[in-house]
């Protein structure tokens, strides 16, 4: 194992910011249940309120917002007490959409990547109510969904959209869904707390409990206070920038964005030079902090284990089934052959990474393809 | 407000033992999805699997444990999900268990403060497979129930047993339920932890994701770390100590579960003397870290303000709902009456109680029973 390690698996997981790391170990002081009537209580109270609002202030989102254990939880909520009657997912949606929607429609991907959305049309008007699920971006191969859009169709049908921000909160301003659903350890934050925006609490059925009765459990005021700082440290804040971006149009955000997107520039032609391939989306709506790279002839799993021996962390699909093996289901609903999708891993970076890590890691890739060919 | 605040409501949370603390911001740097294939996420991995087995060395359970955001998620996943056709659950369980169970046939509570074990017989008979909910220790009195004896009963009817440990775990040895439910913030770990500790994975339906498929959700290891740390540094390991305890029996315990048990006895005269009255258990099966008291003529609310501005944080009722002011349902499930009731606040001691905490709580009673009698 290399003396120092790259971290380039971001989209699993990416470290806490310093400064919310801070805030959470300042949280662990106000320790009282927030739902305690003394002193302690109402402290603790106000302060899960102000961490609320903040988190509501700096993601420009003027419905309401409950806090949860986390995006699947927070996808478990806003899917199955949706008040609908049926469901419809996008084909490339994070596992947790699929377990929190067993019988739904499941919405292909078009050959530009983006939904399609006359399909859409014609589901939503041949039948009842329905919640759709279609995520903002996704977690293997960076592709952008135009939820704005997709959320205008949706609720000219009557019913309600639901977008997975898990991957794009903190890198992209919130796209104008109905419900949304972030994870404050993609962000910076901590592991332990997501939350579920809502525009409007009537679209969920209540459970009783905490979280004005919408989600049970003690609350996590540390964990919130860390979640806030964490938001608030991210690059961009309230600024309009394009849902979708070219490498061109990056340049508009924050300077830890520009990073994937112009080493991705530079990394580029030396990649494809060995017949390595990026997945990238022909829509050109794609975000450059994830990249699927496909390098012929050798296996996803043998690619992991010579990163990892190189000193670089990546992964193969979404952390969360990475203990499958298998083909990922998401880069073949892309459209992505089985042979090319057997033989991608996915690099993803975040707000520490540099330019040089990303340099690096192609440097990495050049000399595993040159020897590892076969080896799989 | 007095200068130095007294904290009496460690039912509803306690502060985290310092070690706790330490080894959850430790944890901060093991940041890595456990879930993730590379050097850092097996490192995480294995810490969160050196987590849980601590865990249950330290809960002396041989079975399998499966980490929830808390013990609410812990009782949806444990009764909503168990191989089970119908529920039965006690007349005091927390509201988490109600929420849990909306269909439930609901067990009466003896004269004896005890589950009418009769009635369970005639319920398990009379139909198909249960399971059942039963709480170790109540958050109001601190009554307990004869867990091991009711679980014969249940395993006999071919039953499923269910225990709520949130509030006796850490102070009494665990029962021997089927699945047992235990909260980390309730005895002195981080607040968004739990575990489901479960005699057999073929108890429960599986749902996909993390936790053996058990429980989904990317595993919070800062927050294992600190569990388990929480649960080594407790009073009392494994040695056997009696379920239910009276007074005279608790010298048996730890440290700390003495001082309530000793300062119980020498406040009870002082209490008792002003006509307030002490909610014990008629058959002694209770544990005085948690005592519920009625000051006559003065209402629950009223006694929480002289308190509050006494110094002393206190409640009544559970914290996830006293925001009701409603009179507690499980106080008039023990068969205390409405108007004692409406008149009675709960005092829990924790791991950092002293003993002079408990004399000058029982200063201020006086003092608030003298002055306040007429204000409710």
């Amino acid at each position: 194992m290399a003396q120092e390690r790259i971290y380039l698996d971001h989209a699993a997981t990416t470290p806490m910011r310093p400064e919310a790391r801070l805030a959470m170990i300042e949280g662990f002081d106000l320790w009282a249940n927030p739902s305690s009537p003394h002193a302690e209580g109402r402290k603790a109270r106000a302060m899960l309120e102000e961490a609320r609002e903040r988190i509501k202030a700096s993601f420009d989102w003027e419905g309401e917002l409950i806090f949860t254990s986390g995006a699947s939880e927070a996808l478990e909520i806003g899917l199955g007490r949706a008040n609908a009657e049926r469901q419809i997912v996008s084909s490339v949606e994070h596992d947790a959409v699929f377990r929190a929607a067993h019988d739904a429609t499941i919405l292909p991907i078009g050959k530009d990547w983006i939904v399609d959305r006359n399909l859409l049309s014609d589901t939503l008007a041949s039948g009842s109510k329905a919640v759709v699920a279609v995520q903002h971006m996704n977690s293997e191969t960076g592709a952008m969904q135009p939820i704005t859009e997709i959320a205008t169709q949706v609720r000219e049908a009557g019913g309600i959209l639901i977008s997975d921000c898990s991957q794009s909160a903190g890198k992209h301003r919130l796209p104008d869904a109905d419900i949304i659903v972030v994870s404050a350890h993609k962000l910076g934050g901590p592991v332990g707390i997501g939350a579920l925006l809502v525009r409007d609490l009537g679209m969920l059925k209540p459970c009783g409990g905490q979280e004005r009765g919408y989600r049970a459990g003690t609350e996590n005021l540390p964990a919130a206070l860390g979640f806030a700082v964490a938001v608030e440290a991210r690059g961009i804040s309230t600024e309009t920038v394009g849902e979708g971006m070219s490498c061109q149009s990056i340049a508009g955000q924050a300077d830890w964005l520009m990073t994937p997107g112009y080493a991705f520039v530079d990394i580029q032609y030396d990649i494809n030079r060995l017949g390595g391939a990026f997945q990238l989306s022909p829509s050109h709506w794609s975000d450059f902090s994830i990249l699927s790279i496909t390098m012929p002839g050798v296996s996803a799993s043998a690619q992991l284990i010579h990163f990892d021996a190189a000193g670089f962390a990546v992964s193969a699909g979404s952390a969360c089934s990475s203990g499958t093996l298998k083909t990922s289901r998401t880069l073949l609903a892309f459209g992505i052959s089985e042979s090319d999708a057997r033989n991608t891993i996915r690099m993803s970076a975040g707000w520490n990474t540099s330019y040089n890590d990303i340099i690096a890691f192609s440097q990495a890739w050049q000399k595993i393809a040159s020897t590892a060919s076969g080896t799989s």
